[in-house]
């Protein structure tokens, strides 16, 4: 029996350049101590108090059938907390809570596309967003981004990727992952006009949204006329250190909330109430509980940027946000999968290579903050004495 | 902004049957006693001693990312429960873990269609089944049963639906929601015969497989030649009552679990590691811990069925499993909706009409076994009154 196309089709062939984190995973599982500066996953668990809080909730009974929207509490609070964050009139009716930031994402293109659809996704990329398109039955068309850019879009080349044809969506991360970029209002303003020109809909992930480290988070949702096309994705993941919880949300335009609340209905039947109980409890702990899980990511990208300054192979990508620095590792003439294979061979440190998240982040690497400060010191400074090394050889 | 015509088709349009359930609810919101025969979930709360398990597992650290096909043990111990029940050869590779069975059903149709293939159910049907294969791109189609047959598919109803179009699956639900009737080794030989025959998908929803009340529970998957074109939707909802918890899994054939592995990546990203823990511990507690679940609706269906029994105006359809019973109750002269809504207004008991779960269940109500077995029989005793009265008043 076949599996469905789209089923068949879903990522693309051959490696996606997740070999060496395989790898490292094997070594590891081998006995072999190793470095991971790999996947966007605190070195924290999620609190204790919110697990508490989630037994509390699950003992006091709250184990039937949740209302599929979305508790009522916890949908209010959500929309509290984008109105004080953004600006931007929002009220529960605007949100739907998701089982995790990955199936807002998912929804949000099944919303946005018909099968067939032309979709557009910023290169370099979270891993899943072709392959969410293509699941929602979307055609992605990638938009390239230039290293020397930032990888800030720019309006020329969302101009080509859109070429003669139609599209219904653009999807944007920011804070970004994998390079850690923030896109500021020169940037949103592109996208919008972008969106707005051609009559899109903005899939808008935030989920990074409490780890900016210069300046306020930005939503492209407050842009004027941009709340009525932009869907954004949330999540307790990164904010609240929650990441297995699977607790997430999509906020739109009330319609379109109502269509979504509809689909969940079909696709998942909601969220435990439990966890929605302990997110909720999380999200009334306040600015503070959020600042804490970020500090350690802000207090490592300065120390990294301390060590990367004080040598000129290595580039560091400026690091507005995330738990992520992308390091541009071309002086070394290695491609950066060529660049984090030898790395994990040598020193038995494992980074991404940026080739794992689209052509554009080729000949670099991307390091996940989520070490202790000491171990990701001397990680970057024996990485920095290997670029070095392997520079010198190029010369 | 226009959401995607695959989500503003998701349902049909008008009234859905729900309206008395709607309105039973608003009742209850204002204060009014309502006896509530409606949804299928458990009048007892999930165990403590699972939630204390669940517990344990999160503040032991199992709050990460959990392996997106599910954590190792749980899939081995769903394939082993498969295997020593239906005994096909079943391993963990066979098994991927949703986030409920309405995940699972969706998930299936995802791996069954392509956009605009057709899809086969049986009318009556659980309320999501058609929204579920229009969510997925398929086209939903129809298969009525009769009540005077027990609503047991015929093959010269299943040819019919067919026509002279292919059609990719056909989705069956036994014991099944809403009508309580299992089906037994003719009726599951002629589902076997038909989709071998159309070289079709079966996509088997066998969530209340612990809910058998005359012999043991027959999967169409251990049919000859079945295991490789059925995928079997199960769940820990109705067998553990754990409705709120959202954990069900696929059991298919090795590369189709492959590929649904690979969408699961693209849709959920996985099921919370510390649920899965609970419900590992919970199904490790073996059969007598299911048995003590399902006890109480085959009780309260013993008792109800020796109270109609003994009239002859209302008929119960013969329940061999599940959580309900269906009564016919055309001798009153009403629909199933306007008997439902003339009960709750006139005795605030809240039936589900059987036009809410199709056309072939027109003059039929369902009762849910979800209320305690005194409060089960009151009810019944007043709705056979009522009936008599109806009936007596048409004749």
């Amino acid at each position: 029996m076949n599996v469905s196309h789209r089923l068949s089709g879903l990522t693309g062939g051959g490696s996606d350049g997740w070999d060496v984190f395989y790898k490292a995973r094997a070594m590891k599982a081998a006995g072999t101590p190793v470095v991971e500066l790999t996947i966007g996953e605190h070195d924290i668990r999620t609190s204790p108090a919110i697990l508490d809080e989630m037994h509390r909730a699950a003992r006091a009974g709250h184990t039937g059938y949740a209302a599929v929207p979305g508790i009522p509490d916890l949908r209010a609070t959500v929309a509290a907390r984008v109105q004080a964050r953004t600006g931007v009139p929002t009220g529960p009716q605007n949100v739907v809570i998701t089982p995790g930031g990955q199936s807002a994402l998912f929804a949000a293109h099944m919303a946005a596309l018909d099968p067939g659809e032309r979709a557009l996704y910023l290169d370099p990329y979270y891993a899943t967003y072709p392959g969410t398109i293509r699941g929602a039955g979307g055609v992605a068309v990638s938009v390239p981004t230039q290293s020397e850019a930032d990888f800030q879009p720019t309006r020329a080349a969302l101009d080509a990727a859109l070429g003669d044809a139609p599209a219904r969506s653009l999807l944007i991360n920011t804070p970004n992952n994998p390079t850690g970029v923030i896109y500021g209002a020169e940037t949103l303003g592109i996208i919008a006009d972008f969106t707005c020109a051609n009559d899109m809909w903005l899939i808008s992930d935030e989920v990074y949204d409490t780890q900016v480290w210069d300046g306020a988070h930005l939503s492209p949702r407050a842009l004027p006329g941009m709340a009525e096309r932009t869907l954004v994705v949330g999540s307790m993941s990164k904010s609240h250190a929650m990441t297995g919880s699977r607790v997430g949300w999509l906020v739109g335009p009330e319609d379109i909330i109502a269509h979504l609340i509809n689909l969940s209905t079909h696709t998942t039947y909601g969220v435990p109430g439990f966890l929605q109980d302990a997110a909720l409890w999380a999200l009334r702990q306040g600015d503070a509980f959020e600042a804490e899980i970020a500090a350690p990511f802000r207090r490592r990208r300065d120390q990294t940027l301390v060590q990367i300054n004080a040598q000129d192979i290595v580039r560091a990508l400026p690091s507005g946000g995330a738990m992520y620095l992308m390091l541009d590792v071309r002086a070394t003439g290695l491609s950066g999968e060529a660049f984090a294979d030898a790395l994990l061979d040598a020193h038995h440190i494992a980074t991404m290579p940026g080739e794992s998240f689209g052509a554009s982040a080729a000949g670099h690497i991307r390091l996940a903050l989520t070490v202790d400060d000491a171990a990701l010191r001397s990680a970057v400074e024996t990485l920095l004495q290997f670029a070095a090394h392997l520079a010198s050889k190029a010369a």
